[in-house]
């Protein structure tokens, strides 16, 4: 029944998508915009920025500009995080840099960024509401900077608390979902503590989905992936799993080692699993959820309500 | 005279950009953000907002926070440029990849980006003038985007014609004079054909500018210009000057040649005086700032707007 209302909303967010940022001159800059966007995607941020709207009485069809500026901020992140990655495959396909060439590529996710901002500020509501939801929006942008500017840091550093890593992973990925789910509220006229209540839930769902993503990027296999498998472990990234291994003294010898073998990565994979890493992020990654669950109390219910439930429980049982 | 007014205005921007841009954690990102803003500048984006809003009545001193904005979207474009352009030095300063990392200045430029979105959401006006500016600014970024996309494939095409060479400045370069100028006289409640006039005048003189611009960075020696003397040369960039001496059958062999000598450089300099190519560019910078002034006409005497005919003049007749 979830998986069902978020096909539903993934859909209206595919159908916007052309129509909000249709392929016009220069043409094969809009191709490049919408290289990973057409590729598919499960569309959870916009989704929530609906869900959110639909909790809060607040009507889908008029929400569909934000959702779509949200969701091309999204891809404009991974665009550019792509680049910096040097990843060269993303949903199934060559990443945007590895088709057009590292220039193009930082245009493209420039261009979706104003996009998003272009459309956000077209959407039909009070000029207050579209003011206090750019703000949000442009303040949220920070933040992401901020996040992928200390992941960055921490690949580089030995020493990263849980604490730390936390902080990295609200800015990085979860305020997007908060973001994403307060504006679905402001857009709709809701009050200062439900749109409150909403950013809270968005913030720690959005931290438990990173938690768990860095848990599927270890262990789903790459045709399932749709990108190599335990690529965070060889770029050396202190995930939540790595921290933990790490603070029980356990060696990964493949951590940050851009050539390690799959041999390499198996030998690692068996060493997170027996420090209880991955079960100690998993549990992590479940408790943060549920926490941000119970910031939803404060909605009357719905089914709209029924469905970020659900949603939240999705971000940790989803198999890729 | 002229630059007198405009230092003032400068002044008054210097004086906003750390107090709208302070350096926060994680601070060595925000030292990059500042890298550029902080080694000066002319400040004439800024300054030629300021000076809209004072020609329409508008007080200069609440244009601060849409002026550092400006600001921080035209600094987030060289950011950005000096990566696709490889550029090792700009304002006399190792540009911001040269000094950070591509990656750490991909976010430095995204960052500057949100800020400036996120410092004009908080401008002291009416909401309806807020997201009017943002709508207006984020498609002046899409614009901007546009240009660097159509100039990048103008590089790689021999028969770029006069008109879309024009086309390709108006956005890449004209659109951010031409909405500095309009927001201006937008949060200062101006009318829509007073809005509009400032437009016109912003973007004609802007691409006056960018026209003479490529002169400068012809003719002017690398100690005073702060980088590389004819750059667009061994770029191969279509600038309006190339574009002219190529239809007049001249033949530049430095041209895209990135290791071409000094010699080979200056060979081609003096094939393009000798073409009339220089002067042909000049003259049109010239005519279509003389446009641009005239649109001037529908605004009442005053001393900004003298200043703004004077800021026009500047243009074309500055030395670097």
């Amino acid at each position: 029944m979830i998986e069902e209302a978020l096909k539903i909303r993934a859909g209206l967010v595919d159908e916007a998508i052309p129509k909000f940022l249709p392929i016009t001159p220069p043409d094969e800059l809009y191709y490049a915009m919408r290289h990973l966007l057409d590729a598919g995607g499960k569309r959870l941020r916009p989704s929530a920025l609906l869900l959110a709207a639909e909790a809060v009485g607040g009507r889908a069809e008029n929400m569909l500009p934000a959702a779509v500026a949200v969701e091309l901020v999204h891809n404009f992140t991974l665009i550019h995080d792509d680049i910096m990655d040097e990843a060269d495959i993303r949903r199934g396909l060559a990443t945007v840099h590895k088709k057009w060439g590292v220039p193009r590529a930082i245009i493209a996710g420039d261009a979706l960024y104003s996009k998003a901002f272009e459309i956000l500020s077209c959407a039909r509501s009070e000029p207050s509401q579209i003011a206090e939801s750019i703000e949000l929006l442009s303040k949220t942008c920070t933040d992401i900077c901020e996040g992928q500017w200390m992941d960055m840091n921490f690949q580089i550093r030995k020493d990263v608390a849980e604490q730390e890593y936390i902080r990295m992973v609200e800015k990085k990925t979860a305020v997007l979902f908060a973001a994403a789910m307060k504006i679905g509220a402001i857009l709709s006229g809701a009050n200062r503590d439900v749109s409150r209540a909403l950013w809270d839930f968005g913030c720690r769902t959005g931290v438990g989905f990173q938690i768990y993503d860095d848990v599927i990027d270890l262990i789903t296999p790459e045709e399932i992936l749709g990108k190599a498998q335990g690529g965070d472990i060889i770029e050396g990234k202190r995930t939540l799993i790595v921290i933990h291994a790490l603070s029980k003294g356990a060696t990964i010898d493949a951590l940050g080692k851009s050539n390690a073998t799959r041999s390499e990565i198996s030998a690692a994979l068996s060493i997170l699993k027996e420090s209880g890493s991955i079960d100690y992020a998993m549990n992590r990654a479940v408790s943060i959820v549920e926490a941000g669950k119970s910031a939803l109390r404060i909605l009357p219910d719905s089914e709209a309500k029924s469905i970020l439930i659900g949603l939240a429980d999705y971000m940790i049982e989803r198999k890729y």
